[in-house]
């Protein structure tokens, strides 16, 4: 029983593999819509007591079951162990604000559909929990939903890579790091591992091979022992796999040549936290704090789950304010200014701008993404926008736009984990706003 | 094996009960001093991974023993799930500095002994990991130790129940709680415990008549069941004890009259919570947040450890930044007020500094503190500068004294719980501290 438990809660950590469209196919499942599972009107965790239906758990994993997760992605820390990214003592940098109340009545095409919605209607369809537009660098556009507030903080899941990602080419551009060199150079603990031949680059860009299967239908899949090891609580007496995302990643084995073909595997980033932890002494999350969340002028401290040692997960752990992520992604869109401080070297900036290996990435699986690239842990859709994006599974996303001047960030909790739920009401929409934004001046 | 783990674990949770100082005789280990016991120095959850010998767990309670409970003082939930006290979106109010040096040479004679040490010297004495001294609303005096920083967090241990105490009182000037209604009108489960028939003004008073026996020798003790109950870990198979809060506190039987002794139990602060939980329909961590810490100008969030249904520990869950500790100090020795803003009302902290019944405190069992009360969860000197006081285990404070117009916070991690280890080096070390800035114009 006991077992059984701790297994099902990995479920939740193996969910946050999940942020491309390809994955999974989409379940045919009926969800109850956006309104229908409010997890305000729910009542989740409201109470004292709460009502025994409405107590949701980290241990049997129900906290992370759709309509309940609604409630939990707003709340993860209340879950599970973390570890704070500090925002500092300074106070934040004000955002202004020109609401534009034509952005919800913009209309654009979903994917594979024939008829338009609004922008409105989508963020329904995609069960957002929070969104904000920002236009040449004010607030054209915020609104909060589900169990999120302007205070609150949400998981990120895979958007976390790419902040694993940006810190990681900053501390190439700094010098701690050469992207060149093999991943042993700097963690001789994955020598013998798929990463002990890899280039620091090709685990940035995620093409290393690896054999590292998240085939959920198979029991003995990688996707699970990754997770067992992540797993924060107690090991089970029986239990003899990895016990911490360190003792995991060296298990790794190589399948192929790195360097040929994008895979989107989470391992890269967990490698890429500890290449950072190891370079800099520091946890990411002091990385993260000291390099970035102290400066940007943040509201608020954000926040990692952490394994059973106290390891951020690099790959998926974070949780955000949404207003903290538009000033992030408003930083990127900046070429790594906020006001006129330099947080992020521009050449950093450029690193990631400049994409990677298209060919590559067409190995990687994602008709849907055609011409995109992936670089520095971003997806670079290489449009005639030349917009770029974090993204994370059940809707998680920053992306930018620099023709537009335009930066979206959007936190929800849509019930399809992977991005392929999402993307039909999302890129399309992303696109229409912007042009709307720049014809509409 | 498990169990053994999940019941050595809730020692940490039976810690926090201790705040007075006859409970335990004090311990006559010798322990490695303050300068030797270093958490920063020791390397405890430093390196990727930490040595084997620097990792600690919450599973098996070796997080809380000393000297790492110094490192984990100020990191309590990288080990457990915990719900935030939002500081909301405002920036934060301005300390002003006016640093007094002279306060590290103030002399004061220990209680007990015969030779005088300097306040600096005490503390090393008392393993502080933090000190703020305001005066006329300045800090004159500020210190950081151990591995707590300006930007951290430190467990405030006991110190919670005086916070509890004060949104008690003020939802009682606000007319949502009557503190002459028994308990049991406000929370019907508790009626057939020992609370069912006393008023809530004995529970804020700790003046309840309780069958609740702290005896750590006594592996069936009350207070290792309520430990286990609020464990948020999932509970062992054959666990059949109350497994939260609220299941626990209804098994609570009656023994003597109540209003007649002081009784320190910090059952009383959990059911002073779940009453406040009940008549807002909130969390004592909103509660806090939207009454007090988003109107305060803190720095930072603080947080509470939860139980396995998220409820906040108000008895000792709560960990909060050492400056944001001084502000609420503050703000209760200015009646309420910050800057302009009447945050807790004017007749809230009347209710609190005209004290409780000082014939029930002295039956209480704190000979070292004699004449001393308890009222709404705060320690009352009576001395003859009307200081008054939060106290928790391992040395945490705020001290209020209201003649010489001073506030000391202080956080610490004394090897020793009881209070009876720091009182010798801090009672007569904060009399000495006013008179100083008393003289000192």
């Amino acid at each position: 029983m006991k077992k059984i438990c701790f297994y099902s809660q990995v479920l939740f950590f193996g969910l946050v593999l999940f942020s491309g469209n390809t994955l999974i196919a989409q379940e045919k499942t009926k969800y109850l819509d956006a309104e229908q599972s409010d997890p305000i009107k729910m009542g989740w965790m409201k109470g004292s007591p709460p009502p025994a239906d409405r107590i949701v758990r980290f241990e049997d994993g129900s906290f992370f079951q759709f309509p309940a997760l609604r409630w939990s992605v707003a709340h993860m820390r209340q879950f599970a162990p973390s570890i704070n990214v500090s925002h500092g003592l300074r106070n934040s940098r004000s955002l202004s604000s020109s609401i534009n109340n034509g952005i919800d009545k913009v209309k654009f095409i979903p994917l594979g559909e024939t008829n338009p919605i609004t922008w409105a209607e989508s963020l329904q369809k995609v069960y957002a929990d929070g969104v904000i537009v920002m236009h040449h660098g004010k607030i054209v556009y915020e609104k909060y939903f589900g169990a999120l507030t302007v205070d609150g903080q949400h998981a990120a899941m895979s958007v976390t890579k790419s902040f694993t990602g940006t810190l990681g080419i900053m501390l190439v551009k700094e010098g701690l790091i050469d992207p060149e060199k093999l991943v042993s150079h700097y963690v001789p603990e994955l020598k013998n591992s798929a990463f002990g031949d890899a280039t620091v680059r090709q685990v940035l860009d995620m093409t290393t091979a690896l054999q590292f299967s998240e085939d959920y239908a198979d029991p003995n899949a990688d996707i699970w022992k990754f997770s067992a090891a992540g797993n924060p609580l107690p090991k089970p007496k029986d239990f003899n796999g990895p016990k911490t995302y360190y003792e995991y990643l060296p298990t790794v084995k190589k399948k192929g040549v790195h360097g040929e073909a994008f895979g989107y595997k989470t391992v890269n980033s967990d490698v890429m936290g500890w290449i950072i932890a190891r370079v800099t002494g520091k946890t990411v999350a002091e990385v993260l704090s000291e390099k970035i969340w102290s400066k940007l002028g943040t509201d608020q401290d954000g926040y990692y789950l952490v394994d059973g040692i106290g390891t951020p997960f690099a790959g998926g752990g974070l949780s955000l304010g949404l207003r903290d992520l538009a000033r992030f992604g408003q930083l990127i869109l900046n070429d790594g200014k906020a006001g006129a401080e330099q947080i992020i070297p521009k050449s950093a900036i450029d690193d990631i701008r400049k994409g990677g290996n298209k060919e590559a990435f067409a190995k990687g699986g994602y008709p849907l993404l055609k011409g995109w690239s992936y670089r520095d842990m971003w997806w670079i859709t290489n449009n005639d926008h030349g917009a770029f994006c974090a993204r994370g599974v059940h809707g998680q996303v920053i992306y930018i736009d620099p023709k537009a001047d335009m930066v979206i960030v959007r936190f929800a909790s849509n019930p399809v984990a992977s991005n392929g739920a999402n993307d039909p009401y999302s890129l399309p929409a992303y696109e229409a706003v912007g042009k709307f934004l720049i014809s509409n001046k």
